[in-house]
């Protein structure tokens, strides 16, 4: 096939923008080779041209002018990577309905927006991409929608936020949240206004993408149950080391009996879990599927050059595939109900204060038992004049947990309790935490 | 784009042949999703129709007549799932001289006859994907690929032999390795005769095929220097756990000042390391490149349906993207030169006896010093009447080690010395060992 130059614009040139620019040019022959294709950067849009920049592109490259990219019928393809969610989303939009294809690497526009700009890329017949919004340079979306095209994935468990795995992380080696942070902080791992990470913000975006692609139903933001880690505290480290685990903030997705649930919390994992193994601000995807056993995918899910290069492997896919059939419709085809809130199984952990007289355990043995709940560990300590109980469940229903919790509040013997914490242990489909 | 039906073809109808067939059944509607065509199974090459089979196909299916295959102009695609160096070669060759797309799961096919079979693709502008043929539902050939396109990989390491893996793994729990292999043999980890697998053999040709992708030059099977684990014994697992290492099959590609080399050999991991930790018989590959720091993907490395649904995926890829330019060439454009024999460099370990008398380790230092080898850890032990050296080097040259321990072995203060084993330690580009 001839080579043909492919003109290429940028709707952003910071950080990743000016790294798509540089392997755009020093990889142009590896490029050439994959798709046949030269590409090159005719235009990429800024608020400001005369701010300094890395990398700085050439010539009259840079515009403020969006019209200069969405006008332009020789651009076939534009890379979103401006972040936020407008103007980027009304720019994405249009260019759709242009007929222009989109590589995004906009984690909140997709997980917001996503129905709406797929539906605009179907209209037009044109290739929306966002490899680069989940997980940086590990290429999860390609794997889930090319390689593992005839799995059956039920199960999707990431570590999908670096800040908060480095944060708590730290905290096993003895510093306190705050410490942590800002440690963090200090090493570039975390902004200076960190709440989106912390709140689990961020991971909950990249579940609902995830579970998206996954499961071929759509999830936006809004249908993910998240919780941050602010309110993890040493005792709560203290007490995964007495259970040989670790806290990490885990997104899960599963499919189940034909309902889907999709959710990040802190949780406590087995230090024998691949996800307990995952070093600081690297993030981890574990795919558990019919054919495939399951699949874990490790890297850096942050930075850069590593979202450049998952934009431009984009970018490449696209060129190599335009006026094919090929993975060009949205994956959400199909449309799957939401698991009813409470319905959610796991084993938990919890902790409580309990008087330290005869029939205390007891009380709280049959205030789970009557739920059908059943005791996987215990641990009991001397506390000041009480005993501090740790629990850690079998498989049990969230709501069942949650109703226990608040009759095991209401006893006098119990002096406070800790809010529940899903566990990961085993792996295996089957015997895998939230199954 | 309009549905069409897509006939495709077998060679081969086993376990993996009928797990393809299965899924491409059962997962109709999810293929034609993905490529806009249907896929069918038309024809099955096999020795003996009348076998009993898993799975078996409808109607006139299975054939033994090769020709109804390679001669029929309908069929596009055929999947060689039939193992073995022939006939499988030669169809496969033919067929891609025929102008038919080949998707093969045959590791050491294309490990020994890659270039000829790249070559009769390329004349006639087909695809040869081959994803299945290193580590079963891993993805790893088309992440490198398709997701590492700008990514200068220069280093790719791995567990890629589920066998060893589990042998290795269950003689840390005080197995010998007879006692382990039986193990193995037993779960159906392990073939009755298990040569291909603990004579690192297996591990080489998936280690030929991943450096050929990852660095785009050729390696055959012949070029990769490997060493099986027969002759790994509880001592050397003893003093892996004394290090606080594990004792693995490693392979290691990487592509280092222009020159390239390619090994397999038992080497002691730290156990931080994550090739440390995967689990028993599953697979790990570590991809290390410029713009993505580190990605390692983990999962099983064999298996039927596994492998089909890699098979499925390579079929799809090249219904989905046949008639484009998209990564339809040879991997291997460029031809890079080999490392010298004795130029490999990495930290080393090595365990000695030598006489329990002053001197005896200066004179052992000082061989090691003169040839610019410097000691990063040793342990020393009493061992009847003399003492026993267990010596981690730094990064050093294997031939001056090598020499250094020839010279160790004409010392009268020595009396034994185990043979050295590459040490695979701390995780980042630059301290990794063979560096």
């Amino acid at each position: 096939m001839a080579s043909v130059d492919v003109p290429v614009a940028l709707l952003g040139y910071g950080t990743v923008g000016a790294a798509v620019n540089r392997l755009l040019t020093e990889s142009a022959d590896d490029i050439e080779r994959a798709t046949g294709h030269r590409l090159r950067l005719v235009k990429a849009l800024v608020r400001d041209i005369d701010k300094e920049r890395d990398y700085p592109p050439a010539g009259d490259v840079l515009t403020t002018d969006f019209r200069e990219i969405a006008d332009d019928p020789s651009i076939a393809v534009v890379a979103e990577v401006m972040g936020g969610l407008e103007p980027a989303g009304t720019h994405v939009l249009e260019l759709l309905r242009g007929g222009k294809h989109v590589v995004s690497a906009n984690k909140q526009l997709i997980a917001r927006s996503g129905a709406k700009l797929f539906e605009a890329a179907t209209s037009t017949g044109v290739q929306l991409r966002f490899e680069a919004s989940v997980c940086a340079a590990i290429p999860v979306i390609k794997v889930l929608r090319e390689s593992l095209v005839v799995t059956n994935v039920h199960r999707v468990l990431g570590i999908v936020n670096g800040t908060t795995n480095f944060v708590l992380t730290e905290m096993e080696g003895g510093k306190t949240y705050a410490q942590a942070l800002a440690e963090a902080q200090e090493r570039g791992y975390a902004e200076a206004d960190p709440t989106d990470d912390v709140s689990g913000a961020d991971a909950a975006a990249k579940m609902a993408i995830l579970a998206t692609v996954a499961f071929k139903s759509r999830f936006d933001l809004a249908d993910v149950d998240y919780t941050g880690i602010t309110e993890i505290d040493p005792a709560d480290v203290n007490a995964a080391r007495q259970l040989d685990m670790v806290i990490r903030l885990v997104g899960v997705a599963q499919h189940l009996d034909g309902h889907v649930d999709v959710r990040v919390h802190p949780a406590l994992v087995d230090k024998q879990h691949p996800l307990a193994k995952v070093d600081g601000a690297f993030n981890a995807v574990m795919l558990q599927g019919d054919a495939i056993r399951e699949i874990t995918l490790e890297g850096p899910g942050a930075g850069g050059i590593e979202t450049a290069s998952a934009v431009i492997a984009d970018i490449t896919t696209v060129i190599g595939t335009m006026r094919t059939g090929f993975l060009q419709n949205d994956a959400a085809w199909r449309v799957l109900p939401k698991l009813p809130p409470g319905d959610n199984r796991s084993p938990f952990y919890f902790r409580m204060s309990v008087e330290d007289r005869p029939g205390a355990l007891a009380q709280v043995a049959d205030e789970l038992a009557r739920r059908e709940i059943s005791i996987a560990r215990l641990l009991q300590h001397q506390n000041g004049d009480g005993a501090e109980l740790h629990v850690v469940t079998h498989q049990a229903r969230q709501g069942a947990l949650e109703d226990a919790l608040v009759a095991l509040g209401e006893l006098s013997s119990v002096h406070r309790r800790s809010r529940p914490l899903p566990v990961v242990s085993d792996r295996g489909v089957s015997e895998l935490g939230w199954a």
